[in-house]
């Protein structure tokens, strides 16, 4: 893990629609900017992906429940409705903030829900159905459209316990690892290593969004000269319940 | 934000002493990496900076209180006591593993005691008394040396609640911004953005560490392109108490 890393920003693809070709649009941003290599991997927004799965939800069609009405606090409890259907269990609330768990086992506000950007406040993203599903296929369309193997992680701003604002996390992963366990391993004084498991694929999901930037328009990102290897799940970075402390 | 980034690992730095010149040990080693540029963020690893800081504790001298031995479990009850110390307040524990709050603020592993690679087990470091002004002491350091303004991140790596594995994050900041708020940008389609702080120094302390690890004794790297400008503190990215759904 020692290399030069490179992140670079892939610029020009379009607002997207349920059924685009993420694939074919993302090759061709990567042919833009010189190209997709061997082992790159290739970071993408959560919800560019959502967008061309059709995980989009209109909010005129809700009906909100009770207790969509009674979290909603002053806000559109048609939006609480939605979020709640997203849900496995809501851990926290605080109109208009929601903290919950989403069936994938994600913990973050809003179950993952967010406006979109393009469409106005009525249309709703939600997140892919199988995240690291998504990853794969992209990682399939790249080897089949480039012929090279790459990673692939979709990505999404997610907040933290104890910590002010987002940073990007991988939801799903293909490809590349996703946690490095440096368990065993010795360190450059040959002491042996303890509680080393890196959420690299985290990491490098952070890295991708300094330059994909909120309002630029620019969904994914290319990293470059990581060393990892590895073929991990985003599901694997889901800390199992029967070891969480924050629950 | 959306120019190409390039996150080069600094090698050569030797096992660091206290009082050692970190600043010149860095600027040594940028400058074999083609040297630092403004506007370059350069970040270190938090136990390089509390090594030549004297932030050191032998075992051997310590007496473990009746709490640090309850604590302790099976585990040493000396290396608790010492994490007692450094804790404001003790979250959870479950021996080895505690989650304490730090005396500034951060909540993470043991109090931010870890064991030292170099000198073996024995010997604990702890996290610097002020990481800002530790960052604020570098930034100083290569300004008089090389003349060029640089932000400056110390970096440790910190577990999440939810999610498995460790990202390296930010305690302390200078010369760059902690934080992106992006609240009241509009994005590329013309609507304004909520709920958009960005934790920027921690996605970068994370980049970093994809070319530092673990095991490679690199304790610093920089990270180069980033447009973010500003001058936080890694103190502004701790969750006010009274914000936090999670204590």
């Amino acid at each position: 893990m020692t290399r030069e890393l490179r992140v670079v920003p892939l610029r020009g693809i379009p607002e997207l629609e349920d059924g685009d070709d993420l694939g074919a649009l993302l090759v061709d941003a990567a042919a833009r900017a010189g190209g997709l290599e061997h082992a790159d991997v290739l970071v993408v927004a959560q919800k560019a992906v959502s967008k061309v799965e059709g995980r989009v939800v209109q909010l005129a069609g809700i009906e909100p429940s009770s207790r969509a009405r009674e979290l909603a606090g002053d806000t559109d409890p048609r939006r609480l409705e939605v979020i709640l259907r997203e849900a496995r269990e809501v851990l926290r609330v605080r109109p208009p903030l929601v903290i919950a768990e989403t069936r994938h086992g994600f913990v973050c506000a809003s179950a993952g829900v967010d406006a979109s950007n393009a469409k106005g406040p009525d249309t709703l993203v939600l997140l892919p159905v199988d995240p690291d599903a998504s990853a794969a296929a992209l990682r399939d369309a790249v080897r089949q459209r480039c012929g090279v193997e790459i990673g692939v992680i979709v990505s999404d701003s997610f907040g933290r316990a104890w910590r002010r604002g987002t940073t990007d996390v991988a939801l799903g992963v293909a490809g590349t690892a996703a946690i490095v366990d440096l368990a065993g391993q010795l360190d450059s004084a040959g002491y042996e290593l303890h509680a080393t498991e890196i959420a690299v694929a985290d990491e490098i999901a952070g890295a991708a969004q300094l330059v994909m930037g909120k309002t630029d328009g620019i969904p994914a990102a290319i990293v470059r000269g990581l060393q990892l290897g590895g073929d991990g799940l985003g599901s694997e970075l889901v800390m199992p319940r029967e070891r969480d402390l924050f629950r």
